[in-house]
């Protein structure tokens, strides 16, 4: 049975909403392909910061339907040798630069078997897993001519993405390769003391504080009993996970929507309360666990 | 004859734009239905200002097509025993918690005789008027599992609303329901000595303060002569209502494009400058009206 | 051979996303075409910005598919004599008032002889050149009433756009006229001593300093020697043309997605730094040219 074309693309680039930017790449995406649906999963990611990008993706495509295309432009080696790629997962394709903006894609499936001390971005060139392949898309063909040395986003990533829209398949746009950089992706360690060290991997604007911490990663062993669970960030202590924000008063911890353990702060900012930032530590204790 | 299928949703949120909390919704969305039209109504509500969004829903709503879905999430309560409800127009369907964010559309039809001195926002269990039906959105075949604790908006509200763009009726989604929890929405009083007593409702991006007044309100029973009505604002008189923001100097009244009173600062910002804020009283005299 | 109707429309506002007036909009729009294709230049420009907007519309609309629609209204005088009017080009067809939005459409091909000092945003009736037409909206059987003083967007750009994207022609909807109100675009001046004076005409929301200088006013009967340029704007000199953002260190003078010359500041916000703003002078001197 022949595979329906995808038809739609996703947008996430650092170019925020008061220039003409991303209207000039989703100019050049309907040119080539006026039917295709674009979605914005957002523009306001902080200038050149590919790790809150890769995150949002990360938190993201998966509610997206089956094929659908992923455009992220997050780009501050614009115009390097850093090569424009495509990653096709059994469920999706992506379309961005290879720095490290799908580091998660990868990482999901290659998670290192030791954690590093801290969080670490720093891009290694990493063999990709079975089920995924990527592409150097290397085809002027179809890129948009002339080319800006500063615009990759609309004169390269933008008409690939259409094209691939359309259909056209991506071993006429690039060539395989079979390694991408990425960095590790954040995720907590056990400790010695049988804590568990996590990090702040996002800030969202509400100032929940989003930790790499995960359901299994607390339950991993322990008996299920929550109330006795501790977690400290910046020298606050929050004693038990809620199931709700409006459950608690004052700082909540709570499983978040995207499946991480979060820090609230009942009507309030959470993160400027704790004056906390991304890579910040999150120790969890399980008080007398049986 | 066949009602035609519905194929446009609105969305009104205060999750900002620079997460991807409005795109998991809207993947969610194109999902189950992928032919859909998405239209952002704002994702800047105000964090959990429930009033601010139904406010511009109900300014709003107006101008989409008959039929059109309006999916409003602003959701303190989300996860409590708040309700995840449909309200049927005869023009439009909203589907949102049950939390005062339709009071509005409503309102419209049960404003009460004797109004409330101030503004009052508690939520009353209301009686739906003639003409419009609600729905408890009950039927869990319609969500997205799991159901996160934490984001209805992806897991209830955005797959009920791409479910109903798709035609499924919705008695199969819900239960119908009597009533709903509603604000009083604000509206102006008459006083003792003739004035008009009304608030503002609304401050928009510009500082333009929008009041509870419509024309209905300033003409009641009076000879119509526009320049001898005089208003007073947090301690700002102006006298005369101007046609237009171009023609007044200083402070100007004019009636706005939703049909209220409102008060704008030429080249300035009429909210920065009084110090105002939604609530504060409007006071409208006639002057020597003869 | 019959053209087909075009079926895109843009939208370009000082209005924000904080309200519901951009919806108001796409929702009238949508009501006379479901079928149309919304895509946003930008809602941020900064209020009653006309240049601003004329700028952004001029950088964006060239990417965007032959005979689309571009819907401009920032448009301090709503309500006051200024038309409403369309403007028909080869490629694209512009809804807008008549306040100087539409100039860089205009002065493409009218580009005065001589230059004038500074920068002048002085509206002058200007009649259209070859291969342009306008049309004044005046047929009110195509906007929507009752027509708000306030809000013209939404009441008669928003639907005259709505039915040319129907295929509705110009001559129904408004009636042909010879001029329009236009400024003079910036542009740069050859020196006595041999360099070049250009101005900031836009500054991005990177901070990057955007002038009115092209490759070929760089070029202009001077042997091509890029290490020899000087730039000097707000006291900050700058030398040689770098080809990326990467390559540089400190500001950097490189030729910009649009075309024209611009400073950044590497890791930083050139804007910001120097304090410049928008006609502030940009010279530009060639060192030893041979």
């Amino acid at each position: 049975m022949k595979k329906s074309t995808p038809n739609i693309i996703t947008l996430t680039t650092d170019f925020g909403l008061s220039d003409a930017y991303v209207a000039s790449m989703k100019g050049v995406i309907l040119s080539i392909n006026p039917g295709v649906t674009l979605v914005d999963i957002t523009h306001n990611i902080p200038p050149q910061d590919v790790r809150a990008a890769a995150f949002l993706l990360h938190t993201s495509h998966t509610f997206f339907p089956d094929g659908a295309i992923h455009l992220a432009v997050v780009d501050p080696g614009v115009g390097t040798s850093r090569r424009p790629i495509a990653l096709v997962t059994p469920h999706a394709t992506f379309v961005a630069p290879d720095n490290g903006i799908l580091s998660y894609m990868v990482a999901g499936a290659t998670r290192p078997a030791v954690s590093p001390t801290g969080l670490d971005f720093k891009l290694r060139e990493t063999k990709l897993p079975a089920g995924i392949t990527a592409f150097h898309l290397n085809n002027l063909d179809f890129w948009r001519h002339p080319v800006s040395h500063t615009f990759h986003g609309r004169d390269i990533f933008a008409p690939v993405a259409a094209h691939l829209s359309l259909g056209v398949p991506l071993d006429k746009i690039g060539e395989p390769i079979p390694s991408l950089f990425i960095f590790t992706v954040p995720h907590p360690q056990s400790q010695p003391d049988g804590s568990v060290m996590g990090h702040i991997q996002h800030i969202d604007s509400f100032g929940n504080l989003i930790s790499d911490i995960k359901v299994e990663d607390i339950m991993l062993g322990k008996t299920e009993k929550k109330t006795e669970i501790e977690i400290e960030v910046r020298g606050q202590k929050i004693t038990g996970i809620c199931r709700l924000y409006a459950e608690g008063k004052g700082f909540v911890a709570i499983i978040g929507s995207s499946g991480y353990l979060e820090i609230a702060l009942k009507n309030g900012n959470a993160s400027k309360k704790l004056e906390s930032k991304v890579g910040d530590s999150f120790t969890l204790t399980h008080g007398q666990i049986k």
